[in-house]
Parts: C-alpha cells; structure tokens; sequence
C-alpha cells in the first residue's frame, strides 16, 4: 500500500487530539443546489474507504437519497467539507468529487462498505432511512406510506454512502493564546506522474504536492 | 420596531445556552466559485446589524476582501451559513445574500457598523488586514509588500463587514438520548404582504412563514 498522504496523517492526529468532544467528528459539506445557489449542512463522518493501492482514503459519510443534498450531488459532484476541530484549533477544507453509492451500485467492494457503515449504525440512526422523505412538510409527510425496498443485504434503499475523493486539503492552524503564529498549508492531488519508485509499474500514481500559504 | 422573527429569539436563546463553548460562535459558510463549484470556511459570528424597522436583523462575520470569499460573492452573492450549536444540538441552515461593506460603502449607517466591528477586534484579529493577501503562496507573499490604505475611520480598505440578509432558516433539532425526537422547522421570508396592523402605513413589511419539516 501507497503511503498516506501528509495531510490524511495529520487528520488522523487531530481526530484523535479532539476525540472529547464527539462533534469533533461533525463536519459540514458545502454543494452548489440545481438553481446554482450553495446548500451547506453539518453530517458526521463514518470514517474512510480505502480503494486501490494508489489512492489517498476516501472520506465518507452518509446522506439519504431522497434528501437535498444528493439531488445536488447528482447535478454537481464537487463538494467541499469544511471540519473544524476545536480543542486543536484547526480547520481543514477539503474540496473533492462525491461519489454515492446505493443499493444498485455495480462495485461489490463499495456495496460491502455500504452494509458495513449501515450496521454500525444504532437504530434510531438507521430510523429516517425507514421514515418519510426528508425535508417533505410534515402534514404532507404524516399522511404518507414511505415506499422504502430492502436490497439483498438488508439495507434501505434510501441509504447512500458518500465517498468524496479530495483534489485539494486547505489546512489551517489558528493562533493559540501565548503559540506560535497561525499556519497555513494547502496539499493539492496531481494524478499522472509516473510510479518512478516501481521500475516493472506502468501506471499512474496519485502524488500530493504541499506549499505554505499566507494564512 | 417590528417584532424578531421567531427564529431570530430561538437562535439568540440557543447562543446562550451554548455560551460555555466560545467556538459555538463559529459557524459555515458556504458560496460558489466563480469557477461553479462550492466553496466552504469557518468564520466567526460578529454580532447583527439591525436596518430599518422592518427587517429581521441581518447577521455578520468578517472578511478579508483580498480573500478568495470576496470574490466568490462578487460574482454570486447567495451564501448558505450552516451553525451547528453542540450543547444544544441544534442546527441553523441559514440561506441569503450577502452584502458586503467596504471602506468606500455610501450607506453612512453601514460605514459606522463596520468600523464599530473593526474598534471591537483585539490587535491579533486585525493584523491579518495589514499583512499580505491570504492565500498567497508564502514565498510570494513573504516578498511582497502590502498596499493597505487606512480609510478616514482608520480602517484599512482590506477589512469587509458581511451582512447575511436571511431569506430561509432551516432550523434542526436533534434528538438526545431519553428525549424527545428530532424536530425540524423551516422558516421562510416574505417581502411585500401589506401592513395590515397600520392603516397610515402603506408599506411593505416582512413576514416571515414557518412550516414544520420531517427531520
């Protein structure tokens, strides 16, 4: 397996010096609606998805497909998350496509990855997949039968798994009180060069490139 | 003055009870790049600007007007702020256009807000409006020197006040463990019904509607 990229193995660090507050796991994911106005809404991330031996993880969370936010997703796949974490100070903007996965999806390593995230889901969090569709009024809502399938696995089909694929990771340390100054550092993904370390290896690799920028 | 819409006193009650966080003033804020694609950062809560007596309050935060969030709503000024309070756990998704006040805005009103804003920021909050452009790499910026111009206030021409001029709150109450379940209520704004309320008053007032969502 390829080497994390620098800024995955940061996060890692952050999540684990945030990790009391449980909203440190919250983030929100900012998408341009089919009227190309922006929708922005807080989600929780369900950790990553590793695909290929090439690739940085992707980040994931979980979204209804009935909801907004996947209407958007279909029209306009570039997302970006904006995670604050507030013990470190630290925010990390990652812009990224989003790629769902449901029920009909045709790749049986992400279907596993669907059903995985789902079980681990508690049931009142597994509920609103089973509920009416989200953001419907709720006298509209009440009256109706939602029409929810199970797939093979026995998962919802309102269920849909976000991965998103960052490009870019804008990294930000604000001061602290008596620290050093704020930092910023931006990592941008270039697909392409070729695997220089792997003589036998014709493919392209993904390779991360950093440079410091005036917070 | 008109009454606060509903939402207004809810989100000024959930500021206080989450008061024991400073970051609970730290909100989103989403835009669309100029190149179509989203955009998101963390930015601070200044306080409101109330304008005319028929407005809701509009809300504020600061910006650099060298940043790449200027110029996103330059080019379009629909924002969509996503607060997420975590003692409370509750959300606000608030969608609007953003003005933006300069150093040269002709609104005196305005002007005086902005530089109200700027006296209430301590020396390390408003050193970054004297120092080079954000986001440029730093070897450039290192280099560089920056042309800032203080205006008559005294403020330098780089320092933005943003006003968010709410059209929709989409307020979102999650549930807690052995409470009630998650609610949701969107809030909508309505410009021109007439102000029945006073019959010299040939006005138009806002009217802010409110339905209940399926969460």
């Amino acid at each position: 397996m390829r080497d994390s990229p620098h800024w995955w193995i940061q996060l890692e660090k952050s999540l684990q010096r945030n990790r009391v507050h449980a909203f440190a796991r919250y983030f929100q994911v900012a998408t341009v609606r089919p009227d190309g106005r922006p929708a922005n809404r807080t989600v929780v991330y369900r950790g990553t998805v590793e695909r290929g031996k090439d690739a940085a993880p992707y980040v994931t969370f979980v979204s209804d497909l009935r909801s907004g936010k996947h209407k958007d997703l279909e029209k306009c796949t570039w997302c970006e998350i904006c995670w604050y974490m507030p013990v470190t100070r630290e925010q990390y903007r990652i812009t990224g496509c989003a790629e769902v996965v449901g029920a009909s999806g045709a790749d049986a390593f992400l279907r596993e990855a669907r059903k995985e995230v789902w079980c681990r889901l508690t049931p009142p969090l597994q509920a609103p997949f089973l509920a009416p569709t989200p953001g419907l009024p709720l006298r509209v809502a009440s009256a109706s039968k939602p029409e929810i399938k199970l797939d093979d696995a026995g998962v919802p089909d309102s269920f849909g798994l976000v991965l998103v694929l960052a490009t870019r990771v804008d990294y930000l340390q604000l001061a602290k009180s008596n620290g050093p100054p704020p930092h910023r550092t931006c990592y941008y993904r270039n697909i392409g060069a070729p695997d220089v370390k792997d003589a036998n290896a014709a493919t392209e690799v993904e390779v991360w490139e950093m440079e410091a920028l005036q917070p």
